[in-house]
């Protein structure tokens, strides 16, 4: 299969079943199962391997946030207000809203004459529970600052001051923003986006729907850019840099994505996305991988990158020891006694 | 189909795919849909409507606590230390670990003459998240008490307290409360349940595979018992009546099954269970309802409940309209927005 050019056409109608690629057991006995498809490409747009249907369009949610972030670069905007690793990593993250977290956000909106106040993508808790507890115990409240795209709507206002766009509204799809992204989005899934379904994201911008084996594609050109325009090239390197140096600032504390980007760098930047969505674009492969789960569960779909970093070769048998417990992990009960465990299907 | 006696048998091994009865919709797309299976039996073994594989076992985790709780009745525990619908209805809960839930328990256990740490079920944070937020901002940890089972486990040390058997190891398969449990779920599935697969639940008891037909025979025995022992007919006519008094403590508040019984009182009996599993008995119709969720999602276990009361009657068009909110609900962003909404199947 080769996803270069236009060649997908319209996605097939037909509704198919995805196979049960990830199992809850419990016991003796599987007692959930989790349907997905997933792509891995090259940048030259072939299909190197996949399951499911990979034609289908699936909202790539937060999972596309590396790609998102391109734009914060090519428009010269972290040059200007001199975006160091930090920044470029919390724009691509789904963060936990741990201190650290919420502390670099807020000293950069303030470096572009922004506040808390500008940021429109809602407030809610930490998503990391400790984090959580800290901010209740100690009367604080949830602001737009621990949602977890604060970082890439920090960007995205930084894109909008930059240019010299209102910053009100820069969350609707017509905004010259989001029509940037949107932009990139095209060139690097190698379709047009134009009559994409069109859903609103949990942070309010707009999320298309994307094949399956396009996100893959876009993110092998993350990867290894080579044939891509240079400034999309240093624009990529700068990314690839950034979440690799800044692991923490992707996730937090005892989450997927830092762990695996901790142990591998570059050769694993993976991201997670809502609903059961996971990209990662593999440098030293020269590959991209995008997964979705049926459902989406995102237990599930940590395993199966899990399984699909391993399989492809990005994430060593050593490495795969030392992240057992996130690679397959255990189902605990309450009292954190081992009843079950999350396991995938040979790939 | 008839369930009545053994003529189940073993279950299909070959692996059927469930339908896709539920969709979570964002725009103008489905984003994640959700395989299930369900029974509606009466208490003959008629299984009167049905979708998927009901002939698999399923673990019906904490949906099945209004029929473990009838063990509270026919010891003469509940008799003995005179519980009234409030400790019955919180022997049928997953509570939200809200202030009046915790304060019930703990004044429960203190009658029985045991307290917090005789219970084996493991804390947790209050599953309402203003009740957690209280409890966190008050500088408070979370106990055994706020565990969603506490309730039910408070039920097993009566029985065991009422039997004389040591308080130590309730929760252990072996231990003569949960032998008691065993033999009543035995004779309301009408199965013999001594090789089925066993796991351990959240709260660390046993919970046993069981074919979603013979759990929805179990729910219509509950619901309509006329051809049971005199015994089991007041244990279920008492466990009916405590649900629908006190249908806040079954789960809290904004939580389905409360919403439910709010509104239907005995005609509807539902309670949801981990994993995407749901029973309900529907006294007026006769009729035992159960469900499960593929992926283990309580999401869709619950539009798909919503919709099976609706069809059955259960629950008339107009009181539909009243709970639209939850029979249909709506998938909002963080800023509160509606972006999609679940919706399930014609069936």
């Amino acid at each position: 299969m080769n996803l270069k050019t236009d060649e997908m056409g319209n996605p097939a109608p037909a509704e198919t079943a995805n196979p049960p690629l990830v199992e809850v057991t419990r016991g003796p006995m599987v007692e959930s199962r989790h349907r997905a498809a997933f792509a891995v490409a090259d940048p030259g747009g072939t299909v190197v391997l996949h399951a499911g249907d990979i034609t289908r369009p699936v909202y790539p949610r937060s999972a596309i946030k590396p790609l998102q972030a391109l734009a914060l670069l090519e428009t010269g905007a972290a040059e200007a207000f001199e975006l160091g690793d930090a920044e470029i990593a919390l724009a691509c993250a789904s963060h936990g809203g741990e201190p650290r977290h919420v502390e670099a956000v807020a000293d950069w909106l303030a470096r572009i004459g922004c506040s808390v106040g500008d940021l429109e993508c809602g407030a809610h808790l930490p998503s990391t529970e400790q984090a959580m507890i800290d901010l209740v115990a100690g009367g604080g409240r949830p602001s737009a600052l621990h949602n977890n795209c604060s970082g890439k709507h920090a960007g995205f206002l930084s894109v909008a001051r930059h240019l010299g766009y209102p910053t009100a509204g820069y969350i609707a799809y017509e905004h010259p923003v989001q029509q940037r992204v949107l932009g990139i989005l095209e060139s690097m899934t190698g379709l047009d986006l134009g009559g994409a379904p069109r859903g609103i994201d949990g942070c309010g911008i707009p999320t298309l729907g994307v094949p399956l084996g396009n996100l893959a594609l876009a993110m092998a050109r993350l990867a290894a850019p080579d044939d891509q325009p240079e400034a999309r090239q240093a624009a990529a390197a700068r990314v690839r840099q950034a979440m690799a140096t800044e692991p923490f600032l992707v996730a937090g504390s005892g989450r997927f994505c830092t762990k695996v980007m901790e142990l591998a760098g570059e050769r694993a930047l993976v991201k997670t996305g809502a609903e059961g969505v996971y990209c990662a674009a593999l440098t030293t492969l020269g590959l991209g991988v995008a997964l979705k789960i049926d459902d989406g569960a995102g237990r599930a779909a940590e395993v199966l990158m899990g399984r699909l970093l391993l399989r492809l070769g990005a994430i060593g048998d050593a490495e795969a020891g030392a992240l057992a417990g996130t690679f397959r992990p255990p189902v605990l009960n309450r009292a954190g006694r081992r009843v079950g465990e999350l396991r995938v299907e040979p790939i």
